[in-house]
């Protein structure tokens, strides 16, 4: 299996030049963290904060996943190009109905560096 | 090849009860028709303007593409249940980064009903 | 919506440089034309027959698609790099179980030269 | 992230009426274990070995991808019915072009019981 990186081998990394790295590959879920019941909630994935990701044909992220607990919800294919060449933050929003309480995380694909995952996020829902 | 269902065919639909499995089906772009180059787009698609689509195992929107003339930029698969079970717009938001004037189209899958396209969309590039 | 391109444009194609790049992008159905109702049948998509396509980062298959008529059955994403950064023949094999006659087609998207088709192909069923 | 079900979590599983449900699970990969170097070789990924899994609409095996250590090479899509909604081994070929020692893993999903992953595989690439 793929080795897989997590965001706490972001928090635990020291050395400055790491931090980059490991920054501009982890997806970030964006949503509110409660939810009314039955209500389309937008879920927004980002890859990376404060470093942006290159959009070339030999180095770009692949694709992103959007799961609940060990249930596949979607996923997002992208292609170099796409972002204009040039280093961006890789993007999409997703929309789901939640019907209870969720817990949300993100996986994408970097061509050259791997595969990463988010931390994964609790969604509560209220009625 | 697939047969593809265009949006003419609604426009040209007379019979009321007809009009709703089009625009149930039928992929819209939804986004500004001039950007700014070299900076983030973001482009929806919604399959459904005035109907919407059911959310069951046995009846869905598998995926929505998105497409600048001949360039396939990106896709999204969904899975049933996402969106409650219950008939919601399906919808999806893809970030681009336009460098030049761009022809937009989108395509959807219905796992009954098969590949829809929408209207195509000019984005207008300024600096 | 992406022009298709068709089987019938290779060959309605007079000039041999052409030949070439049609032959190298157009998808072909490999499969049995009779199959046992209810049994497993492989079907072979091949993406060119007399020339390679490229595999670089640049220029690659980034997909292939499988239908029955108007119904949606699987589709292979690729990775620049699979077949070894040389020219090659793109090839996947599914594998299907026909309950009733059945019509396949292959769609292929090159990143730079768009959507292909493949001639569409019936399988008989027999019991 | 998903939890990640493991071909060592089977061996380890002593009820008789579990190894039914790993097996059916599991990923398998099917290939040469010595490969020639610059030549295609075929790459069969089997989803179960002694038990087979459904193909309907609420539960069937949505995806399966190939992937060389921490490289993302290939992913194919599914859709219910396309094995005859009957229960079967969920099988696809994918082709690959050795250059070096590949370690080989498949990752599968299925739509109720989540994220699993085969045994990985080294190919020892010869000249």
């Amino acid at each position: 299996m793929p080795r897989v990186f997590t965001p706490v081998d972001i928090s635990q990394e020291e050395k400055e030049v790491r931090k980059d790295y490991f920054d501009r590959h982890t997806p970030r879920i964006v949503t509110a963290k409660t939810a009314k019941r039955n209500q389309k909630l937008k879920v927004k994935v980002i890859v990376g904060e404060h470093y942006e990701h290159p959009d070339v044909p030999e180095h770009y992220i692949s694709y992103i996943q959007l799961w609940n607990r060990e249930t596949f919800l979607a996923e997002a294919h992208f292609t170099p190009g796409m972002l204009g060449n040039q280093p961006s933050q890789v993007e999409v929003d997703f929309y789901i109905v939640p019907k209870q309480t969720m817990n949300l995380a993100a996986m994408a694909v970097c061509t050259n560096h791997g595969l990463w995952q988010s931390e994964s996020m609790e969604i509560r829902v209220i009625d």
